[in-house]
C-alpha cells in the first residue's frame, strides 16, 4: 500500500498520522450527534465510524483504492471505538468545549481536505479529481451522518464549510505541483482551513442564499 | 478514454454532447430545487451538481470507470455552474416554463438513459447491466438529490419516470444490438423516453398504488 | 465468476442458493415497507431491489467485484420481482405472520452476513474487510432502504440488530479459517445470527442507549 500510495515511507507515515488524528476528531463529531440522537451503544459506533470514515471510502471508490482503507485497515475503526468510548465516558470533559460538534468538525475538516487531496494525486490523478475527492473526503462522512440521521447536511446550510476543506485541499495540490516542503504542506493547508472555518464560526461568515417568493416544495 | 469508451471518435463526440445536454438540464433542476430549499450559493452548485452527476457517479463506479468521468472531466463541473448561475440569474426567463424543475428533469432523463446505456455496453457488461445501470444514471442523481434534501423521492411516489428511463435505455441497447444508425438511436430513445415522461404528466398516468387498511409504521 | 469466487463449483452453488434465499427474505421485507409507504408499483419493486441488493451492491464496490452481482445477475432481479409479487397478491397469507417484515429481515440477515464474509475472503481480503462487509452486506440494504424512505434506520434504534449480522460473518470467517466442513459453516453462522436476533426480539435485548439531558438537535 505505502509504495503505490507514496514512495517515501516517512511522507507515508506523516500522511497516516493526520489522517488518524482527522478520523479521531470526526469520529468524536459524529459520536455525540449519535448520543444527541438517543441512539444505542452500536448506533453511536456506526455513527462514530460513517462520520469518520465514510468520506474516504467515498474517495477511495472513486479512484479504485480498493478496499477503502478505512475498512482494511484497523487502525481506523480502533479509532472510532475509542473516540466513542471518550464521547460516552469523557463526556463531562468535552462539555467544557463550546459546541463540541462543531469544534471536532472543523479540526478533522482540515486534515481529512489534505490527506484525501494528497491520495488522489498519488494515485495519477488531475488537479480537479483531487481537488474534488479532498473536499468529499472532508464533507463526506458528515453528509452520510445526516442523511442516515436524516437531517439535511449543516455543509449546506450553515457557514462557510466545504469552500473551507476546497481551499485545504487546494493548498495541498499546489503545494505538491510547486514542490514546497511536503512535511509543512499539509499541517498548512489544514491550518488555513480550519482557521477559515473557525473565522466563518465566529463572524458568522456566510455565502449569500437566494432568496425567493415562491413557496418551498 | 475515448478508446474505451468507443473506436469511434465522432460516436464518441456524439454521446459526450448529448451526456453534457443532460448534465445541463438535470443541474438547472437541482438548482431550482436547492433554492426552493433556501440553501446558500454553495449548497445551489452542490445539489445542482449532484442531481447532474449522481446517477453518472453510480454507473462509472458500478462498471469500473474510474475515476467517474462527472468528477475528472472540469465540463461536467463546468456545465453545473453554468446552470445554477442560469437558475439564479436567467430565473425569470425559466419561470415562463411551466413546472420547470419537473420540465427539465424529463430533459435529462432521456438524455442520460441513452448515455448510461451506451457506456456500459462499451465497457463489456451485459444487457441486463446496460438497461438498469441506464436507468440508474438518468435517475439515480435525483434520487440522491432527494434523499440529501430530506424528501422521499420524487420517482417513487408520483408519475411514470423510472419506467420512461427504462424504456430509453432499452431502445439503445436495442439499437446497438440491432445495428441501427448509431448516430440516430440515442435520439430516437431520449425522445421516446421524454415522450412518456411528458405524456404521463399531461394525463397523469401513474402506476397503480397498492392500497391497504393497515397503518403506515 | 466462479473461479475468482471460488475453486470449488458446488461449495459456490451453496453460496448462490443461500444468497437468493436471503434475497428473497429482504425483498419481501422491503416489498412491504414500499407498500405500507403507498408507493405505486414501480416503488415497490425499487424499494424491495434495493432492499435486497443494496448491501450486496456497496459490498463488491468495495472489494472491487464489477459490476455488482446483484446488478449484472438477473436472478436477483426477478428474486426482487417475485417478491412483489407474493407481497402484493399474496399478502393474506403473509398477514399469518406477525410482524412480517421484521421476520423476513432477520432470516436475510443470517443469509447475508456469511455470504459476504465469505465473498469478501474470496476476493483475498483480509478478516476485517470480510467481517465488517458481511455485516455491511446484511444490514446495508435495509438502511439504503429507510434512508431512501426517509426514516431513521430501524438497525440504529431498536433491538440487538447489526450485532447478530456481526456474529454470524464472524462465524462464517473462523469456519473458514479453521477449516470448518464449508457446507455446514454457512448455515450455521446464519442460524446463531437468526436466533440472536429473534431471541432479542422476543425478550427486548438491547445495547444500553447513553441517555443525557441535553436537548436532541
Amino acid at each position: 500500500m505505502a509504495l503505490h500510495f507514496s514512495g517515501n515511507m516517512m511522507e507515508h507515515n506523516l500522511f497516516v498520522l493526520v489522517d488518524l488524528l482527522g478520523t479521531l476528531a470526526f469520529a468524536v463529531s459524529g459520536a455525540l450527534a449519535a448520543e444527541q440522537k438517543r441512539l444505542d451503544l452500536f448506533g453511536v459506533l456506526a455513527i462514530s465510524y460513517l462520520t469518520a470514515c465514510g468520506g474516504g471510502v467515498i474517495r477511495d471508490l472513486c479512484i479504485g483504492a480498493l478496499p477503502p482503507v478505512g475498512i482494511s485497515d484497523w487502525r481506523y475503526l480502533a479509532t472510532s471505538a475509542l473516540a466513542s468510548a471518550i464521547a460516552i465516558w469523557a463526556r463531562p470533559m468535552i462539555d467544557h468545549l463550546k459546541q463540541p460538534i462543531i469544534f471536532f468538525d472543523s479540526l478533522g475538516l482540515g486534515f481529512f481536505a489534505v490527506v484525501g487531496a494528497h491520495k488522489a494525486l498519488g494515485f495519477g490523478h488531475n488537479i480537479e479529481v483531487a481537488i474534488l475527492l479532498g473536499m468529499v473526503t472532508a464533507v463526506g462522512g458528515g453528509v452520510a451522518r445526516d442523511v442516515v440521521l436524516n437531517r439535511v447536511p449543516i455543509i449546506l446550510e450553515k457557514e462557510i464549510y466545504a469552500v473551507a476543506a476546497l481551499v485545504g485541499a487546494a493548498i495541498q495540490v499546489l503545494g505538491q505541483r510547486m514542490d514546497w516542503t511536503l512535511t509543512l504542506t499539509p499541517w498548512f493547508g489544514a491550518l488555513i482551513c480550519f482557521a477559515i472555518r473557525t473565522l466563518a464560526l465566529h463572524y458568522s461568515w456566510g455565502l449569500p442564499v437566494i432568496r425567493r417568493s415562491d413557496a418551498a416544495q
